[in-house]
């Protein structure tokens, strides 16, 4: 095993939401302290002292997580249920599994695929999904499986369910690396709050088609990119991150589009990141991020 | 006369536009060296070198300002008729009067304020006017007027009618620093895109009021300010700047104001040094920025 | 009382430092609820799980200050024995009280003074002392004592007599708001790590005099302004905030003074807030900054 | 011809500096103009109007480039030597041609590969060198010649020689993405500011080994990277592009990589993009980017 290896493999986050009242972070932290957990980073977020949620994140090492992890989330039942918590605990060395969807643009796929490849996304790609057959040859070059599902009007309902089929329990996390198609409400519900869209601009401006090409036409200063979860509302899920660039008057749509393009990039690459490294919460159509 | 007052006293800026074609370059700066005139800096910007608007902006000085430059824009109506331009010449000297709107918040008033104290504004500022008297005391410091005009829903005609008396031709640009009033159309009339607005928000993101609690609810991860000359449109003007500012989930409305009201100042204030310098051309409903 | 009064008045803060083991987290949480601290916010920080430092600072409330307080201050020192800890805590209505040095540039002072006035700065500004006069009329106009204590290099060694003198117990933060004059060693004694001074540069690039000037020369394309406490070596204290903006070739020096003035601003302002509200601990010559 | 192609065809660039007097824009542009070129952009700037250098940039097209563009270079001469200018003509549709050097880490030269393929930069890359051989396989899928020279202390002399031999005249700009060898004089005499180089530190602050280590010793708040051209002053060369991230406490070296990569990956492209399209002209130690 390696020293990495043996990192991930005493590593653990715990997960919690519940309503704020006195004496949580003390339940919490007692009880990981009496479990022999040793707390490496711990944040939280009171949306109002009174009443209010209350969001925690624990990360925290186990001597021998095999044995002792099971107790341990067994035996929190009774914290969880004395402050009606919802709560996940996720091991590090779980990874997460992401199936990535693409239509023809390769910028956001890449930048997964190289950061995956640098060692900078701390997860196992399961396959990439395309309504296009285009980026077959270098994401199997990466040993990926790749997934070639056309879509069209008339087989929108058959590709869903490919989809589904495809997928089937392969993934953790849906990545839509500038993916063209709208998601149907029945694949959300298999995934709720586990499907990031990249989407090029900065939300809520520019809604749906063509956002760059909207941008010139208003005349904005500086564009933006935006990664969130998708909900059914289109572009109205729970936002996880935002960058933007300056731009000026001369510069035309297809400058715009280049321009997005690393913007685009780097703001899924970091929503990605934070998600497999459980960072993100997420309450009612907002989002909590302990980066 | 000081070396600042020479320096500005020799000073002109020439702004053109007109449809594209071979020669204006060089027909325009032929012309100033005929004149006698010597180019400091130019700017252009072609939006499409076939048939699209051409915008040039000419820095120059003149050893005679007074004598020569009626002369030279004289002749230069040769120029303009050969090329069907539409073209200002601005004297430095001839400083813009400024008249600032001001409701309750001062914090972009005071920007302005201090920006011109300092003399990093070249600008006079001809008046405050106010719908509340609050700000009197901080304005007459300054040894500038201030006008209380109020406003309510029965009084809106009238106010309208006292700001243009109390304008008249003392102010060749008005700038609304947070004026919390609807601007009628018949006074946009009178101030053709010299009308500064600041809207606290990243436009078209949270048109109309309460932008903040809007950028909140939404919950995004960079809030904005934009400054854009006032048209019918609500919010829909051109848009001369727009900065942002990253924030988090931690941060509520309150310091969502508290963090725009840092980028409401600087970004009016850039606008407002931009129009004074004559950087600004508008086309349409956009604007091209020599800066 | 007010509302606000209420919440200051029942508001405090604790920052701990000490080398990390177990339990921590879970001593200090535990003792805080059996001493019926509410926690509002913690944030805690460890350089290194195995044998590294260990930082941490929580918000919260108790229902009788006054009385609950000193009783919790009493009881924490078994708790802080037993974990080698060095710890402060800080009642949110005992404001912090400033010590404001200026010279001849007031951009940074007024910006202090905007702040404070506006409530955005939770302190009390106790006095401001310069060694010009020139700023004696807007400093009073705010109704804050203004001490002007010449300095030559004859009358150095009395100047800072002066200064202790004038100071003497009634200021806990020393801001450097463009004060262009070395601090001697024994003045930085009797403040450690409660000096803020603003470097306009982007630190540690261009040390001491003229940095904007030095920046010129260099030719770099963004320039910056650093917020640091002052040690007895030349800008080489702990950063605690900086900032930047893009520049071009086409800004001569006086430009980057003028750009880089609005920068110290907002990074002396930040820096500063985040002392008063207990925010930034220091270690070795670095900060841990909790905002 | 495809369209593309055809713009290309016809379209060139003038890079002019010569010292500062009236008459140059009129002068050159008449030029332009009687010789059939239709200006595109032109930008320019003045160092000091009184007796400083002069700097311009044309893009124009004409309709016959291959028969009117010698002549126009010939009879430019007269202007040329009317105002002591040293100036350069460049075709757009001849492509500059890179050689990359490169040591062990990848993402450098990937992003260079990346936006080559996207067609974002219009370049030929002609090779790639590195004194390791572990990008050999990813650079010839991308049907580019790959060059391994190994480096020694002891073969230093004989590696440059053989860095020349492989270069002969097939390229026009050396890029180091990230090629961790001093480049020896001989060799930055032969490519006078055509070396760009990413230095992984917002110069001057971390010269030298180990920037991030540098950075986190000192505690600075904000990191970034700078392209430059190679002088013989190590890391002393005029600067092209430098940007920035916000980093943390949080962050160790490590993660100061990880954060760094993206940066020094999007610098180097910007700075290879303004080298390749003719906008960057160098006076002394610093550059004008006309962008």
């Amino acid at each position: 095993m390696t020293q990495l290896e043996q990192y991930t493999n005493n590593r653990a986050r715990m997960l919690i939401a519940c309503p704020d009242r006195p004496g949580i972070v003390a339940a919490v932290s007692q009880f990981l302290y009496e479990h022999g957990a040793n707390i490496i980073q711990s944040d939280q977020y009171t949306m109002d002292p009174e009443g209010g949620m209350f969001f925690i994140r624990f990360e925290f090492e186990l001597n021998h997580m095999d044995k002792e992890l099971p107790i341990l989330q067994e035996d929190f039942t009774r914290v969880a249920d004395r402050f009606d918590m919802k709560w996940h605990t996720f091991r590090a060395s779980r990874k997460k599994r992401l199936a990535i969807f693409v239509s023809k643009e390769d910028h956001c796929l890449l930048e997964l695929l190289w950061q995956w490849k640098a060692g900078d996304l701390d997860a196992d790609i399961a396959m990439v999904i395309s309504n296009h057959n285009d980026m077959r040859k270098v994401v199997e070059s990466f040993g990926i499986p790749y997934h070639h599902v056309p879509v069209t009007p008339e087989t929108k309902a058959e590709a869903e369910k490919k989809h589904l089929e495809i997928i089937g329990d392969k993934a953790d996390l849906i990545v839509l690396a500038r993916y063209m198609q709208i998601i149907p409400p029945k694949f959300i519900e298999h995934f709720p709050n586990r499907i990031i869209n990249i989407h090029h601009s900065f939300l809520p401006a520019f809604i749906g088609g063509s956002p760059y090409a909207q941008a010139y036409k208003r005349g904005v200063k500086i564009i933006g990119a935006t990664a969130h979860y998708v909900t059914e509302e289109l572009d109205g899920g729970p936002i996880i991150e935002q960058d933007v660039q300056r731009v000026s008057h001369r510069d035309n749509v297809e400058n715009l589009k280049r321009i997005g393009r690393t913007i685009e990039r780097i703001v899924l690459a970091r929503a990605v990141k934070w998600h497999i490294e459980d960072r993100v919460l997420v309450h009612q159509n907002k989002t909590v991020v302990f980066n």
